[in-house]
């Protein structure tokens, strides 16, 4: 079995035949950045060579740059090795820096955890100081804390724990001043905490080493939810009454649990030492998660039960996978549709803090928006559409294999990369984003969105290979591929799909804008948040008009920021308390009766 | 069907046919104050006949004076009704006038609940105001406080109840500025308390009607645990693993929730509307009612696993029968066998406020004795054992139908008073010290506790008639009645196992005047706590020695003063808080390896 040495620190894993070296790296616990899951696709889990034999496959050599190839740069996940070798490899998810990557800036991660842990040995009582066993803890703790009256739970195990005849070390767990729970022994390195980001399509958990102040893996998982609807308003429409409410939360919550579980599995951590758990999700998810009607959100004024942080002990959150006296609490929301996930993200990305302006954009079924700087804030929520996730287009479908999620041209040739290298069978968003750019750009759709017809289309169809007009029942599509079968197509009506989920969130931002009195060119940084921000490509984005019009190098991905928000959030109590001022302090403008966004929106439909 | 009026209330009620005054009262609703449960010994039933015929039969010629049948004085437990009749009943159990009966003080009950109901309006929201149902409860709240964040439950049920296009009035139970729940409509005239006073035999509870400010009403029953042992020490050792302390734990529950469900049940009132519980007892019973380990206190140095109020809520403490978000706590504890029963009684009888000495004497299977003022309060506890509940006593028994609770000479020949008027079957702790005591003055028993022999033994036998002195098996005994069967009998063995008892209790009071640098005549007042203390001779208790040499006069019986304690802390949070302080300002004593408690003890063993 060759032995792989993983430089600077040293560590020595193994791998088994056949195995990638990333399997290998998370089997033994390492953190390991891949967005897209280890399929290929993303180009993130770059390793250097060191020493070793290690020739790039086609999908390296497409994904790497020529300086990072020199450089002896791998794909861990495409790297299988054969014989014992030696990599380089950058733990970007460790906190032993401090640092945590959310898009392509670091943040500074500051650790003042609600959680401690304090080991103490407890006397045994005498006729002389007849202390019971809470004055025995309580004077040992003196001199780490002056705590409250202990719950009865903490009592309950309280007396098993003590001796009454000779000393005993326990360890204390705190929250702040109050004692969450008593271990036997010295349990102070174990002592752990788990962040979520639930979001409507995936689950992404973190699992945070509070005593060693590191992040040390994550895991996520699909929202199993997906049967009830792809979109937030068919599972608002599903949860219409309190059994389907509670079906939704419980797929919520076994998922959570199950994800939790699996972290600890893999770092052969007892679940008992996670005490703390925070989430992040859009409105509707927090409100499932805790059960929490939801069909207010969905018809107008569109309000939620609560925007406050939400928190609970473990037992009422149905956390079942770690400590029952942990804490489980959820961000706060600024308004029905902008929720604790894009507090996440103002949290993780420092807007509130930056001189300069700055704009985020979470594209999905709603594009949530927040425009501003260390003045103000303003967040919208725009009705998008779920153009861009796939549905309501006739060849669409989700980032899955067979999914195009890109189309550029090639030698007067259009090439379409698809997930997971298989035959292409649809179009995911960013694909459809840059299929769209690329018809534009070709003169075969106008400004007003038209296929174009008659000799001219012919024409300039005929000057790019790979794709043919066509008419079905009176209206125009574009066929992809050689084949005539048509099955991977765009029509005039996914065109206008596409127009009207753009439109939409061009119109919000200049809305924004419009409140800030700003302008598109004063926007310094854009954020793309969520998973969609990661794999869109920019300037196809910005040759639709779905982005504002501003130099394609101030945009970038925000990545898992919502989840980076969750775990700053969990670090420290001062980042918890920021996310609730944030909340606050956001100001929220309501679209759906605004004349100014039905103008703009209605402008922003052409390219 | 006979009618009574009840003055000065005016109130009608009805008797059924056989039925008592007292069992009509109670069945209307009325607080009886009767310690004895209507078996007609203790004689505090009393009502004035202002109309009607009611003639005193013999029970109530024995117990009321000649003063009280004078002035038409009868008790509403013999009292049976046959026609219409009208009668002044002063209602002693009424707080109106914020007045409590403990013992022959009366007591001033101050109100500053914990718990408190305002009802508001909610509106609906609007596109202009998207506020969350948090947001418009928080509002129409700002004139009555300012909430923390809501707890998941209200959340849950907050949307439940208001509506998106109307108005709707609401009531929030506020417990500080915690919302504990959200109630439909206007209910802030029904907001109910209830304490429990959980002694070892007899458990009582008081129903108190926060809102008007006033007790209705008190229920009792036996401690059901009384199956597993008379005394604590047989409950500490049957209670040796969790599953036996769990079965004690939830013996206790079930009669707590069955005394408040009854409360509930006779006054019409919603369980859901009982927001706070208030228990006192000893430091066995508060530990057993937490399921909290008890086996610490019955081996040295008998510690307790807490001594500080324990607050929970309703549902972690198992109390099942009032609102799940309401909160359960005990009073503090002094020490392993000073419990929160005893900070009950110092914060019932005011002693920590007294100019002059007070000195509490709880007189159990130890005697647990308070002695202070207010600069300064020593408890202990003495080991009397448990004679003076029946136990280890040839014919001892408990106060229960046959038992001679009395003894005294009527024209030269011992007359006994047997509970329950039936024939005597044994003897009572109040029946064990009168006889003892009359054993003495008729000179039938030594100094030493001897039962006399020889001639001079048979002539003062002679002397006193219904009495004779018998030998069995070597051994001296005391036979009662004229029949020889010695059925009812007191043995050398049964005087012996007094003295202890006596001589333990009497000599814990000597050693708290010995701390406090007092003599005996510096007691103003000796309150005599528990229900044994409401019935014991005080005469005969001096006689024999069991408590210290002062005027019987200033000896009381404080009758339910630990109930009284923990109804004062479920009124004023000030008496709660008081109760805090008073368990810390209570300086405690140990007597096990007192070497001055050995010398006194043995002192005190004499007559």
């Amino acid at each position: 079995m060759p032995k792989v040495i993983l430089e600077p620190d040293g560590e020595v894993i193994k791998v088994s035949p056949g195995e990638t070296l990333m399997e290998a790296m998370i089997n033994a616990g390492k953190a390991v950045e891949a967005p897209c899951g280890g399929l290929g696709t993303c180009g993130k889990c770059k390793v250097r060579v060191i020493h070793g034999e290690a020739v790039p496959d086609e999908v390296e050599l497409r994904l790497l740059s020529s300086d990072d190839l020199s450089a002896g740069m791998r794909l861990a996940c495409r790297l299988r090795p054969k014989q014992n070798m030696s990599v380089h490899y950058e733990d970007t998810l460790s906190l032993a820096t401090h640092k945590l990557f959310a898009g392509d800036s670091r943040i500074d991660l500051a650790f003042r955890p609600s959680v401690s842990k304090v080991a103490v040995v407890i006397g045994p009582p005498s006729l002389e100081k007849q202390w019971s066993a809470t004055e025995r803890l309580r004077y040992a703790l003196a001199g780490h804390a002056e705590v409250k009256p202990l719950r009865i739970d903490v009592l309950r195990c309280l007396n098993g724990l003590l001796d009454q005849r000779s000393p005993q070390e326990i360890t204390v767990v705190l929250r702040g001043d109050s004692v969450i729970t008593v271990e036997r022994g010295n349990s102070v390195d174990a002592n752990y905490a788990v962040a979520v980001d639930i979001g409507t399509t995936t689950i992404a958990s973190y699992l945070l080493d509070v005593y060693r102040q590191r992040l040390i893996d994550t895991a996520s998982s699909s929202n199993p939810q997906a049967t009830y609807g792809a979109d937030l308003i068919s599972r608002i429409e599903y949860a219409s009454d309190d059994l389907k409410l509670q079906a939704l939360k419980d797929m919520l919550l076994n998922t959570v649990n199950g994800l939790i579980s699996e972290l600890a599995r893999r770092h052969n951590i007892e679940t008992t030492n996670i005490y703390e758990v925070a989430l992040v999700g859009n409105t509707c998810m927090s409100h499932i998660f805790w059960g929490l009607d939801v069909r207010a959100l969905a018809t107008a004024p569109y309000t939620a039960v609560t925007s406050d942080e939400v928190c609970a002990d473990a037992v009422s959150a149905g956390i079942g996978s770690i400590n029952p006296a942990a804490d489980v609490f959820t961000l706060p929301n600024v308004a029905g549709f902008v929720g604790a996930d894009t507090v996440g993200v103002i949290l993780a990305t420092g807007i509130e803090e930056a001189d300069e302006l700055k704009l985020i954009v979470d594209i999905g079924t709603n594009g949530e928006m927040v425009l501003g700087n260390r003045e103000r804030m303003i967040a919208c929520s725009a009705a998008a559409g779920p153009a861009f996730e796939g549905a309501h287009i006739s060849r669409g479908m989700r980032a899955v294999p067979g999914a195009i999620d890109g189309v550029r041209i090639e030698n007067e040739r259009v090439v379409c990369s698809v997930i997971g290298e298989t035959e292409a069978v649809g179009f995911c968003g960013s694909g459809l984003i840059d299929a769209v750019a690329l018809f534009r750009r070709c003169g075969l759709i106008d400004e007003s969105g038209y296929i174009i017809s008659g000799e001219e289309a012919l024409e300039r169809s005929r000057a790019v290979k790979g794709i043919r007009l066509a008419e079905e029942d009176g209206a125009s599509s574009i066929l992809f591929g050689d084949s005539a079968d048509g099955r991977v197509k765009i029509t005039q009506r996914d065109i206008r799909e596409v127009q009207l989920a753009k439109a939409a969130i061009r119109a919000g931002a200049i809305l924004l804008l419009k409140y800030f009195g700003c302008e598109e060119k004063d926007i310094s940084l854009l954020l793309l948040a969520g998973a969609f921000g990661n794999y869109i490509n920019k300037s196809s984005a910005l040759e639709i008009g779905l982005l504002p019009a501003i130099d394609a190098k101030r945009i970038i991905s925000a990545g898992n920021a919502a989840g980076v928000g969750a775990v700053k959030a969990l670090a420290s109590l001062d980042d918890r308390y920021r996310a609730r001022r944030l909340a606050q302090k956001v100001e929220y403008i309501e679209l759906s009766l605004n004349a100014d966004f039905q103008r703009e929106f209605v402008a922003s439909m052409l390219f």
